[in-house]
């Protein structure tokens, strides 16, 4: 069920993003491609599922949730082109794909990853892309910036950065995965309930804790299958947190005590979404398929 | 007279800035650090400036403007951490101290960059900051993004740095620094103009006619310094320009020339500022300044 899902979350996000980059002038042609290249690559899109899952959930038409769902997916985007550069992770590959500095080069990496921030606000308040209220947008803006900023995504990132090679308990690496990868998959579920125009206060905290949830189940199974899939099946190097003597869930609880804590992860999922009925079911599809899946 | 109102300006926008430096918990603190560090750096705050004194031109409070002050630095302040990087200018020093990669590493220097970026947008909103209605700091938001991304600053740099070597003509280098720079000084203009909460259509237009106009007085002069000057009184290598191949207007148009041109620039801004009343002052003594200026 969550394939036929997510299939139709990737054709309407994917229409929506590219309307965003078609350069204004030939002198930004190569900027606007670079962008386009670093967004238009097949991702799996799964910000923006939970965007328009997150609307639908509150009974919300996922076209709402249009502007969110290319928002969040933007930021996704551009934290993925600053990573693999050089400085960073150094990754020649994404997606089996050159990465943007290797496709175009570093300078135009750094460039296209920050002209991706700004478009993500841009796209939140775009009138083709949204009709929330004024108050509800300025809401969206603010989550949006918190979540994606220092205190969140960039945060997690620099404080990645800073464990490489230390003995980070659970407790470290879990306050690591909340920022870097967490606050961007919470806000997507945020942003999308904001977009029905219809969140209630107790509704957004049911599908955060939903969402914080996910978010940590989706990286316990990272970390499950980079000891177990191979390079192929992966589209990126199999073992390659391992080979940077980067702390995982396995390494720090056992492969045994990781599978059984992703499953207890999911079950707190599901158990948020209770006052849900079921226009929820695709979040709860979403929370079964994230453990069970092999790539 | 600017000089009074630039050091008050100053402190004003510095206090406002500080509180947006506090690391959430001492795992962030590096990364909170980086960001301080190229932020309060004794910048001359110019564009903040601009803000105050756009909003007090049309009878605002100076104060109304802190949120519009802060998010135009913030972003002025990313894309020079950005623009320091060895992929892009490779620059050591900054305003005489290190560039904050040199200070820190790269990687932290990509991410304060990203991080102060979505600090901007988090400073628009900042109840601490702005007082002005939702609709009007929707627009401030969306003026903001644009601006900053792809079509506005980050198009500049993008432009700028496929021309290096190249022969542009007095057209093409205009295109570039409408964005390079100009972007974020008119956008600066309007924040404030906004921000005031009395800004009407025609006033909007007339502020942002006279950024364009000082905007590339600004620029122009700049080139000429980069001339004339030493490296001492400039803060930064004198002649880099021309060492790298760079096109400036002295270079095109012969340096008498190009000085004509920063009067002539200088006097469309102050047309554009007829309508307004003696509130206007500080922008005016600003235009003048700009073209004379030694540093």
């Amino acid at each position: 069920m969550i394939a036929a899902y997510s299939a139709t979350s990737q054709v309407r996000v994917n229409a929506a993003l590219e309307t965003l980059f078609t350069a204004p002038s030939p002198e930004l042609a190569r900027l606007y491609e670079a962008m386009r290249y670093s967004v238009m690559n097949g991702g799996k899109r799964v910000r923006p599922l939970l965007a328009y899952a997150a609307c639908e959930a509150l009974g919300g038409k996922a076209e709402q949730a249009n502007g969110a769902a290319c928002a969040v997916e933007l930021i996704h985007a551009y934290s993925l082109v600053h990573d693999d550069l050089p400085a960073m992770d150094d990754d020649d590959l994404r997606r089996g794909q050159p990465t943007t500095h290797k496709k175009f080069d570093e300078a135009c990496a750094i460039l296209a990853g920050d002209g991706l921030q700004s478009l993500a606000f841009s796209a939140l308040l775009d009138p083709r892309l949204s009709n929330a209220d004024a108050d509800i947008r300025l809401q969206m803006v603010s989550a949006l910036a918190q979540a994606a900023g220092p205190a969140g995504m960039v945060g997690g990132q620099a404080i990645d950065l800073g464990s490489v090679g230390l003995k980070l308990d659970q407790k470290a690496l879990e306050y690591m995965h909340r920022h870097k990868t967490g606050a961007l998959i919470e806000v997507s579920v945020t942003l999308g309930a904001l977009a029905s125009g219809r969140a209630e206060k107790d509704e957004l905290k049911s599908l955060q804790t939903y969402a914080q949830a996910i978010g940590l189940a989706f990286q316990v199974q990272d970390d499950i299958l980079d000891v177990e899939s191979d390079t192929e099946t992966l589209g990126k190097r199999q073992g390659a947190d391992i080979a940077r003597d980067k702390p995982t869930y396995p390494s720090l609880l056992g492969l045994d005590a990781a599978k059984a804590y992703a499953l207890e992860l999911r079950d707190q999922a599901l158990h948020a979404l209770r006052p849900f009925d079921a226009a929820a079911e695709p979040l709860r599809d979403l929370a079964r398929y994230i453990v069970e899946r092999r790539h």
